[in-house]
């Protein structure tokens, strides 16, 4: 059986198909739905795992696996090298999502996920601001301006009225830029000197944290007297010592992890006891009536990153290319007519014999169904 | 930067050009020239871990992950559905492996690991059987006559003269077949039946298990009076509560694990006392003349399967690939001019509109040194 393969040229020929409206919607309407049936004992997902080094730069390669009993397996490998700009050009974040058929354990498709973890990641905060935030919108502020403080804001245009963006990085340049990156979107954009921070959090009626914080370096930003209702996404947290929300904020608020035993070892939860957190945000879009008193209240999504959300952006990913017949189909896998000869395959004649850059007997195949693998 | 894809057309072509003996070879040599060098600071080896179900058929999905520090993370993925051969003439075992540049995160390179695994598994029992049999060959039986079985034969044949082979399986029909799967490496065989296999252990001057044993269903053979020097290459126990070897035997014998943390989880090991556990084959193959004393006693190599041997036989095919120009290279990851701009990408023009089965702007590229990887 073969597997697709989706390279960032097929997501970008998705997107441009779909548009970054349509993808979002539909990220943040299956985020949503997956939320609402989820059922804890569907699934099995253990602690992400990983290797952190600081030779031949700081960096970590993680694990995130999840399985939907009697569906499938999905692994998101993840890397995060700050140094990757600066030295390789290339994005801090890389990541690619596989997923496996748990009924034969045959690797069905495998696709970048640095764009999929950005877009995922703002549709979570903006179903977690669609229940926790001052219902209509309002006003913006964003602490870390980078990668993902666009699809932060991106994610949030597409559920409520977001009037200006307040934008502070620690790199001006990175605030300077904000304005022409996010341009496509519509919202005026102010910048903030460090300076200014404080007033940037006081105006703020929704704020996302979604820096590259140190290991132990404490919050991002003082916890001064805010909107009683102000809503704080805070995404950058993800590692064990590494927060951005002040303690006394945490501890003044209702604190909605993503993935409560995750969040509890790796996100803001880490500062607070046990007893201390809120509902998750599958409890939230569970009974949003029953939790709707929050949204007078000042309250942080602990965005951690769930594996759940990994897979459904996969899975999403998988179908439109289905539907818009768009893949790479190559059967990487043993497929022996004889499983008990390991070396049967080799008395196959090659389809195509592939040398000197000829092509190599890949062809798009037309999948019928939820990412349906082409019969080998 | 590209990810380069070893489909198992590639692996065929491969194989086809260095020939199975060639492969086999290298293999062996390579194990042998890592084990001798090998400093454990140097790698992080988590146990594996993964997804065990029933439903819809007995299976599992695991990850065995391994860094070499300031060099390279490997993962592979392996899957074990035993019901696969007949539910879907698929093997039992399905694997891809994937290497990562811990230099930056990047997806160097991901293969078919079903073949792979069967060689490197043979190759490490090759390794050992080297060292703690008989010095010079003799008579092998084998107890499970599956995929695993050819390989281990194989790999025998390439490092001592095998007079015959004595075969049992469970199942008459892949003892029977046995002796046309492994017709290339023109040993003779004997077909050994239930009733006669204390008369095969008798006999064997080295023995392989290599059965899908369930877990808690005891040995595959009885301790029986065997050659005093008998060495057993154990290599169907790698779970908790599966094992192959009789706890006498064991216990009258040196267990060399392959990697001893694992195998004591997993392995024979876990039949006896940490102090009962003999040097590792790393350490085997660091001081074979101290442990030449082993060749004249009994002997057991418990291979569970260790994923420095998978990063090894990933390594060794991404090489041939490279000096015979063969491979699949996919921009699968995003490489965004501006890193802090997720959807920079979707401002390029696609090199390749693809669409309705027209090909994709793949090309096979040379690849220059130790599986380098095209600059995009």
């Amino acid at each position: 059986m073969k597997t697709i393969i989706l390279t960032i040229d097929d997501i970008r020929h998705i997107v441009n198909k779909v548009s970054l409206n349509g993808l979002m919607d539909e990220m943040i309407r299956r985020l949503t739905e997956s939320f609402a049936t989820y059922q804890p004992a569907n699934y099995v997902c253990p602690p992400r795992a990983g290797f952190t080094y600081s030779e031949p730069h700081t960096g970590l390669v993680e694990w995130m696996p999840i399985m939907e009993s009697g569906e499938q397996a999905t692994i998101k490998v993840v890397s995060y090298h700050p140094a990757n700009p600066d030295l390789h050009q290339l994005p801090t974040i890389l990541a690619t999502t596989s997923a496996y058929d748990t009924a034969n354990g045959h690797l069905i498709g495998i696709a970048d996920s640095t764009f999929l973890t950005a877009i995922r990641t703002g549709a979570a905060s903006a179903v977690a601001s669609r229940l926790l935030a001052k219902p209509g919108g309002g006003i913006v502020g964003l602490i870390g301006a980078g990668a993902q403080a666009i699809t932060q804001l991106h994610a949030l245009t597409r559920v409520m009225d977001v009037e200006k963006v307040l934008v502070f990085d620690i790199d001006p340049k990175t605030s300077n830029s904000f304005p022409e990156r996010s341009g496509f979107m519509g919202i005026p954009v102010k910048t903030y000197a460090q300076s200014e921070l404080d007033q940037l959090v006081q105006t703020a009626d929704i704020l996302c944290t979604a820096t590259s914080n140190d290991v132990g370096a404490g919050a991002v930003f003082n916890d001064v007297v805010s909107k009683s209702w102000l809503h704080v996404n805070a995404v950058g947290s993800d590692f064990p010592g590494k927060t951005e929300v002040p303690l006394s904020f945490l501890q003044r608020s209702v604190v909605v992890p993503d993935f409560p035993e995750q969040a509890m070892k790796e996100g803001e939860c880490q500062q607070i006891d046990p007893e201390q957190v809120g509902p998750s945000l599958v409890e939230l879009v569970k009974r949003p009536l029953f939790h709707q008193y929050l949204q007078t209240t000042t309250t942080v999504f602990d965005s951690t990153g769930w594996a759940l959300e990994d897979q459904i952006a996969l899975n999403m990913m998988m179908d439109y290319a289905a539907d818009l017949k768009i893949g790479h189909f190559l059967q990487i896998e043993g497929n022996s007519a004889d499983p008990k000869d390991p070396f049967q395959f080799l008395k196959s004649k090659p389809k195509t014999i592939h040398q000197n850059g000829s092509l190599n007997g890949i062809k798009n195949g037309v999948v019928n169904g939820r990412y349906a693998t082409q019969p080998s």
